[in-house]
């Protein structure tokens, strides 16, 4: 065994243990697993730090296009960029079909944007917008075949919803041959209602995007999500989950005893409504979807976070520019807030934000947090073990994390493609000081190696009963 | 005061008592309640029955147009005559709106129907199929200023459904103008699927009209309902509840303190699903929707009449002849359940079935009967105090029991249009033996009078607390 | 029928209806219900008034011995006074069994101390403190016989406190003669230890006796006397409930299909724990078991009040003076809220503060106020039909309610023995102008007549399936 | 590093992970995790096994007393042997207080009984069955500090029931010094109570030990516990839970934020109360506390196993010979299941149990497998991480399970000091084969070695947020 690298003296921590051992690593994977290991070209020194499974994020969006005029702030080089900065070892971002394309036009589109540009490695989900027979009989179980193992689908949004009936077909094809779908929950003819009646009384600021989807809104659709699911026989993961209400309708599946999956994300810990009521414009900084809602609700998904109703923390990184009119700040959005593009920045912030506020605070343990930043993530959607653990034979996909150091979040830390961050001037404790992927250092100290090589991930079936 | 007719030496039972008095009626109203009460032109003895208010069956289906070439069996007169042979003495009926009509043109039609026809009181509810912004604007808010003061919608079935966006804007203009809005709640999108699916593997008998619309599909419509009228801040009534998770989506919705109301049938407290599984078409005669269950979500049922989560109970009579080819058994229904028309007949068997099951059983008290089959139906809907109980001043309209009389239903008793009633067979201890609308006997000993003298009755708005 | 009184248009309320009609009474018993009645040597005017069955509260507490040297503000003779001014005609005190007594000694003396003393009507509760084979298995069968139909057990308080072993023969006596056992669900042992503890950390003023009895103590005793009752297999009263937890468990007991019954009073909708906070000894005037609680308590119970959890509204009157050594201020009193007796008074007041805060903020029907302050009391403890209702052969036992009138309540409105009201300066809307036991007024625009007709009630066994 | 020992060719199994790996051991701990390693005075083949952390039984009886004439048929050799043929490396006796006893005096009784004896560790739970003041204030932090960190209580027996009083300052002291406290949660009066009645009704079989603590006993003592563990404001271990309400009392708990954790163990998975119902005395060899019940409630344990309201999976190894007069067949208990010894033997059973009705049946993960019977253990009770895993650092105790061999459960494989196992016949899939404790083969292939190593471990505090 001839070793490439040796992290040095550090605390092992996986999503069970936490110990004291150097890690040895030979061809980009882990090797060994001792103490007082020697003998490597590369000696990295860990001591004092906490060694984790390298960060996977399995829900942001990098160059997707928006509604006409408008301009995602990340490319998968500035997005993976970013999440290396935030100790982010895997991501996986989405090919969105757009109506009229077929699945494999998205795939070649996405992946040539991809190819070569990636601090990181990626794999990506399939958003399903067009179910057509063509894609539901042929394209879609080819595709789960060759590793395309999970689906986003959307409950709302005029150019991406399905109806009830496509709904069903999708989770139908997907039970068949074994992939997951992912659910944005969240009822589209609630929302128009809403908005228009909004409009009609004036309310057109940013902060009205709270009110045209209020919770019932989301419960309403995470409800009816987990019922279509229910009554096919699939499992679903409902996605960035915001409130209580939506929480326990997954709570009360899984206590049926359905397969049903739960994400939360940061804005649903440390935002509210109130940040979207900040003067002019600013309050659009926070206008994603579900909308950050209120105390109990942050509370709520703690909750969910500790008592395994979540079993992934994700970002839903989707950046817009604000002062740009391609963004947030756009001519139409101005007029109201059913122009102002949904969706934040957060790939970088992820991680620091729920150790400092989860570990740090005595909410979850370390070990749940490797769970619901990386191993988790690897388990539901199929690359567990090569990623998400420290263990021998995984890849050597590592964050050395100083859990003393303290930062203010400021957007120039982050690196990333958009021009503010929702998280500013946020203090936490601890931060990751150096990412290695595939054995390699990508991240050291906030600067990025100029090697862009991570690579696409072909990925299995989801397992069940994984937890 | 000249008193025409008084009932003697009765019991007579409300929704909170039971006591011990003669009725005297003048002009079809009750005028005095008192003991030993003499002289009056027509003197009932009342000796050894119960006198209870007049069962109103607010949920029947009569003389309605079905799919081409199917026939409803009864028509007003029918209809009307079983109600009285069943105890009632007020039927709340469905106005429904074909696609492209007036909810103006749809009245005149069931009035004119109606009039002269019916041996009780009748009162429409308004079915809208077609909420064009003409009826939502217009037609509506008028109508329901002259007493048509409940809705129903669908949620399911090719001519009736109406989407969410359109169930909102009913909603809307209910809670606007007070009206109540009754939900049919079963997922349309969800029974094709699932239709398509069965007959495609072949499970075309009457039997798959259950498999075609499982509980899960009632709970989901269930929890959507209860969430659009609690984003618009409005009541509504779900009807012919059938099963347990349906049941507690109503309670869950009562404890978070919103006004939804329940109903259940009686279809649901004796069938189940196995009765349609019965040989050849026979299955056909118990083919209703929701469909019946299982003897768990009889319990179930039973609880929500107990415990308050349903407030009126109903028969959703909606008659179609077995032995016709324009009812249960006609060419298409042959070949798949999905052709079969939905629906049973039940006017008269409602109130029996209940106080056999329930009161006899020891389930409910005699008071809860009457709140369930009389009272409580007058008061959401409109009709109270003038109908549903007996007080100084309520028309005289009244039901003799006799509770020890032992019954086997069987259908010619029950004269309807039909030719079959799905309750066969049932023995029951307790039987309407008069029935008087008004203060003039309906109903005697099984026979009905000649004279029909039942008119449509123009309702106020329901009253809010009035539990 | 030759009337003693008319009662003259007024509008009549029962626990179901409303309606305009006359009552004429004959032998203190309604004997007609009617319009335009006439011809009667006493017709009092109720025009503009609610005319309701006069109120029945059911958990007082008269004359009872209390620690030595502590001396209850009320005997018969006030406690019934204070009750006439606030529109009751019934009231069901405690005849409560010293260690030592038989149940025929204590019986005896409190019959004679009620004796003649009286200005309403009267039943005993028994409470248990001593139960010894003698008590189990003779006394109590025959009381029970005798009408004494409901027993009281204390789950706390030295003297009173039953062990479970205890708790379950008398639940056994109960079950087996058909009685009601009514519970104090309190921890003795928690109390005690939080008690002591609080006291080692020198907090012993009367706000302390909060903290010495959390809302854990509350529903855990709640819970077990539930569960005791369930094994056992008899019906329970779960008597002074003040907030969530207790309610919930007395809800899912409701759910399972238990008889389990519960009660609230006035002091848990609108005291709280920041009364007993006052300077100096003032927070003693808020000293009662359990301790009023929050906000979200006192919302809790109004949930239970409108959800037919809670089927009964009483006072838990129970009054010690203030000024005064054998009262609220006695020496020990003021070294420890340990001395301070337990107990408020409010017979007069329960009936105002229900109407006005309920009835006239829209949280409950007038209906339902009829039934939470008499009807159900009436049923639930064996004085239905004779009590609880106005119907044609009940008692005329009338409250005139002008629901229009404003009134500060203060003490000396009161007219009980007390020297304050914990309800000190609340404004109502509504008032009982006018208290009619029998036919007979008792009381007049807070006038009451010198004589005291009240007498003591025989009951019959407590009613299953009653609502 | 100089090896010792070498696990080669197996599957590593933990808490979280399964990877192919070898483990160097040296001096009792692993020392490396790689592949291929090679060069030890020792290699075990483990190609096609699965290699474990070794089990730890956290709820075990060895050598107590009983009853006088009653004698337990396990001493500290036979039941740690019986341990190790059953793949366990750990195992967690309990050390019994004695009425009057000191706890130093029962300590050192235990430790002489099990000093040398025991072919696995112990470590020893305290029972308290006498807590004075001396005992409270003095002993019991002097042996937390010295790491009996765990305590044990009864809410029945009559030898070993504390009342609510003793309960509370046992928690008190345990918040204090950071102690756990195991709690036995059945109702002492009630089973009392009902034992007596069944006693008087002749109901003295075997079988009627399951009448006389039903369900109800069980959830009511869990919902005392749980409060007034909640009133001090500490941790409890409910263990043994045997049915659906009792764990939703826990999982409730929970919901609400509390550190309440729950137990339960091989006898409610696979037996039910019809066990007790055999001829004679057969149904004595399945009696325990609390007993069997049915095949929902294995179910609603299965599920708190899934769904993570139980953390630990325990024998509750508790044996009595049957064929014996001083066991299950004594004189007394022929006269009345009140004196049938309580317990039942499974210390060698509990894994391969588990294993083949969980893993096998899909029920849960292997890696949840892992949880249950060690890691979570040790984290639980504070031996991790020398012990429950296996990580660089830890003991090198393992277990090789071969998870296709199928093996009837039959009572001379399992090498206990009792007579029979309740498990007789059962048909499993997956066995250990071999038992490793800190680096030596304690038992191969059903042969246990002979030297007695196993120690007794020093604990440290158990850990919050553990998990």
């Amino acid at each position: 065994m001839q070793l490439d690298t040796i992290i040095k003296g550090g605390t092992i921590v996986t999503a069970t243990d936490r110990f004291e051992a150097d890690i040895g690593i030979e061809g980009g994977r882990i090797a060994v697993l001792a103490r007082n290991l020697e003998d490597a070209p590369e000696i990295i020194d860990a001591a004092g730090l906490l060694v984790m499974p390298g960060g996977i994020d399995s829900h942001v969006h990098l160059d997707q296009p928006g509604s006409p005029g408008i301009v995602m702030a990340d490319n998968f080089e500035t997005g993976t960029r970013s999440a290396a900065i935030g100790g982010n070892t895997t991501v996986l971002p989405f090919c969105l079909q757009a109506k009229g394309q077929t699945l494999r036009e998205a795939i070649t589109e996405y992946e040539r944007k991809a190819e070569g540009n990636c601090y990181v490695d990626v794999a990506f989900h399939l958003i399903i917008s067009d179910p057509t027979p063509q894609v539901l009989g042929q394209e879609l179980p080819a595709l789960i075949e060759e590793g395309y193992t999970s689906i986003k689908i959307f409950m709302t949004y005029d150019d991406l919803v399905l109806r009830d009936r496509e709904i069903l077909e999708v989770l139908d094809v997907a039970r068949r041959h074994g992939a997951l779908v992912m659910v944005h929950a969240e009822g589209y003819d609630t929302i128009r209602f809403l908005t228009d009646q909004l409009e009609r009384e004036g309310k057109t600021a940013p902060f009205f995007h709270g009110p045209s989807r209020p919770v019932a809104v989301e419960r309403e659709a995470t409800h009816r999500a987990i019922s279509l699911a229910e009554i096919v026989g699939t499992d679903i993961m409902v996605v960035h989950v915001s409130n209580r209400q939506a929480m326990e309708e997954i709570r009360r599946a899984q206590q049926r005893g359905l397969a049903i999956y739960g994400e939360t994300c940061p804005q649903y810990l440390v935002l509210t409504e109130k940040d979207m009521d900040r003067t002019g414009m600013e309050g659009s900084k926070y206008v994603c979807s579900p909308p950050p809602r209120d105390t109990d609700s942050q509370l709520a998904c703690w909750e969910g976070l500790q008592q395994g109703v979540f079993e992934v923390f994700s970002s839903d990184h989707c950046p817009y520019r604000y002062e740009d009119e391609a963004g947030k700040t756009n001519t139409k959005g101005k007029t109201s807030f059913r122009y102002v593009p949904n969706g934040i920045p957060g790939i970088a912030t992820r991680m620091p934000i729920l150790f400092s506020e989860g570990v740090g605070r005595g909410r979850i343990s370390l070990n749940r947090f490797v769970a619901l930043t990386s191993t988790n993530h690897a388990k539901r959607y199929g690359l567990y073990p090569r990623k998400g653990t420290i263990a021998v034979g995984s890849d050597a996909d590592l964050v050395l994390w100083d859990d003393k150091k303290k930062v203010t979040i400021t957007h120039k830390l982050l690196q990333d493609g958009c021009d503010y961050t929702p998280y500013e001037g946020i203090e936490v404790t601890g931060w990751p000081v150096r990412t290695i992927m595939k054995g390699r250092t990508v991240m050291e100290d906030g600067v990025v190696q100029k090697r862009k090589s991570g690579k696409q991930l072909k990925r299995t079936l989801p397992r069940t009963k994984v937890f």
